[in-house]
């Protein structure tokens, strides 16, 4: 008899299925969490969850759906006056880093990809399509793939330093510490001249 | 017979087994790795990794010796204009990193520190002793260590973009691209005000 009423193919146990494995790969990155693991954690039959994805890369990429829309901070990113546009940024990305829930999942993909090239691939693809390309499409200076990357490189790293290797005082400095500090440098990668060689 | 004249107890020994370990930690990070693995490739008994190392986490510490001196970076930062320091960092920076033999190591420890929290404190007490530690000595400003690991974020991130998930074009621009691109970011961490909250 089914716990709690849902039968399994609805589209509620595939939510279920993909809030698990968002969670355990937030845990244990792609190599530290099975299928089975998965439709364990979930209530589910193993089958259930290949029925579904197919293969647990394929799991891992639906997991991977941001818990945020990038095509809903361009018009914040655009409001405003241009010189605190890189403020706005930095406002962004840690309203979205400091809280745990959505975190987790951007936590789960960075260990992945670190770690095992399939992953480091497939978060490739999906920081192409799905960050760079509708922030570039937005910004209006030069170089800009390179400039959304250096943004990505120091945030990342940011990232890293404050929530997985937790280096001191970054990791507990407060939130409006780490927006001072990262503003400028996010406008001078959005807005002004890079002066490249 | 041993193969090639040496004796097991020597330091050449010890140094080899170190060597070997720094590669396959630098492809496979901590968990990838089996002491008995570093002990075939050496072409030692495991016995005697267990000797010189007593644990695969001491081994790992030894490997992670850095292949430079931060204390012979510090009068190099420290020579030239103070305006330009964020640029001779950024290029003693990037000459570690796109080497590949000092890069290995580098990207081992990394990928380690990500994916295994004995790792990341062993990281954590390393980068503060040996990095930050003498860097903040040699600066005269407001809130060193924030800046250092400030500086940190930024060149781990870049790391992780560009030799790591390979992401495009950061990881096919040259690299004096990348030292003009980082030289402003890192002399601001380094020298400018914060002007934190």
């Amino acid at each position: 008899m089914p716990r709690t009423g849902r039968r399994p193919g609805t589209t509620d146990t595939r939510e279920r299925i993909v809030a698990v494995a968002r969670g355990l790969f937030g845990e244990r990155g792609l190599d530290g969490v099975s299928v089975r693991a998965v439709a364990s954690e979930a209530g589910v039959d193993p089958a259930l969850v290949h029925h579904y994805f197919g293969t647990k890369q394929r799991l891992f990429v639906a997991a991977m759906e941001l818990p945020f829309d990038v095509q809903r901070m361009i018009p914040i990113l655009l409001t405003g006056p241009p010189e605190e546009t890189g403020l706005r940024l930095a406002q962004i990305f840690l309203s979205i880093w400091e809280d745990p829930v959505t975190r987790a999942p951007l936590l789960g993909i960075l260990r992945s990809a670190v770690t095992d090239p399939g992953a480091a691939e497939m978060v490739r693809e999906f920081v192409l399509t799905h960050i760079v390309g509708p922030i570039v499409a937005a910004l209006g200076t030069s170089d800009p793939d390179l400039r959304v990357t250096l943004i990505g490189s120091q945030v990342i790293g940011l990232a890293l330093g404050r929530y997985i290797l937790k280096i001191e005082p970054l990791a507990s400095v407060s939130r409006e510490t780490i927006v001072a500090a990262l503003a400028p440098t996010l406008q001078r990668y959005l807005m002004d001249p890079l002066d490249l060689p």
